[in-house]
């Protein structure tokens, strides 16, 4: 059986994404997964396709991408602000209405309240509009920390790893594979 | 018919989020829609679902209040950072997977990527982390905005607004109404 995965993450916004890429299906390929990532391209994309914005033909491949995997792979490391890249968190959310399990690496090691917090100069209740802090003692927002929970995905923390780096990413890997292949 | 529309946005997170939901589904209503708020609960919420940690009672409670409305209205203001709630954003791909259509506000009227290079002070390739900043004209991360767009929903963009604000909500779920109810 084929297990495909789908790669999201802003590592797409790396210096050499492509190379990434390649070295992130390398590691899927060594656990027995095959790694999509949202740079492939189809040999037969729709001509249909070809008129419209860049934008939205990256949209319609990603979402492809997604509805042809088994499972999504989620680097949710906080970006540029306290939570997960906004387009990994769609993605993360439309895998989970077809029913993909979500396993999920970050590079931080404290819950998504904590870093709210901090950036609301320590104010335990509320930002600094006055919204108050979620905490419910997570990695991010409910709805992205529950769906990993309740969709069987796991979430590997590793402090300190860089954007490049693919140690936190290889260690969730493994997990997925462990659970996708038992 | 009835038109359901699920009300996704940071607007749960106001000092008093009941009244806000209240009057947005008085908005609702005056249009032939009915809102769904993310703080409506189940008379017959499943018995299961008690023994549940209250983060994941919540998820579950929005995810069934999407997979039963039939468009979501969401605030997609910069919340927290350059990007919408994360909450907001899992919840626009969740629906989106399932085909509906998703009608959007929100307070920025710059783009994402002037608002990153804001952030980036000024730097118009990459942020701080030498990560590259995605220039498509968008409002959001191009999943999302093209999303919005593909699905045939609106952006409503409203500058200056406040979280508490119900001028862009009433102007996005007009143009939902317009487009749902035609």
């Amino acid at each position: 059986m084929v297990l495909r995965v789908y790669l999201a993450g802003p590592e797409v916004f790396l210096p050499d994404p492509m190379a990434h890429a390649t070295a992130q299906k390398r590691i899927c390929a060594a656990l027995g997964l095959v790694g999509v990532s949202p740079l492939d391209t189809f040999a037969d994309e729709p001509a249909a396709w070809m008129d419209l914005p860049e934008s939205r033909r990256i949209a319609r491949r990603n979402e492809a991408h997604i509805r042809s995997s088994q499972a999504i792979l989620a680097n949710i490391s906080p970006f540029r602000g306290p939570s997960a890249d906004s387009g990994t968190v769609y993605e993360i959310g439309f895998g989970r209405a077809l029913g993909l399990p979500v396993f999920a690496y970050t590079a931080a090691l404290d819950d998504y309240a904590a870093r709210v917090r901090a950036l609301a100069g320590g104010n335990e209740i509320c930002d600094a509009d006055g919204l108050s802090i979620e905490d419910f003692n997570l990695a991010e927002n409910l709805m992205i920390a529950c769906a990993i929970c309740e969709s069987g995905g796991t979430v590997t923390r590793l402090g300190g790893a860089s954007w490049g780096s693919l140690e936190a990413f290889e260690r969730c890997a493994a997990s997925a594979a462990a659970a996708l292949l038992a």
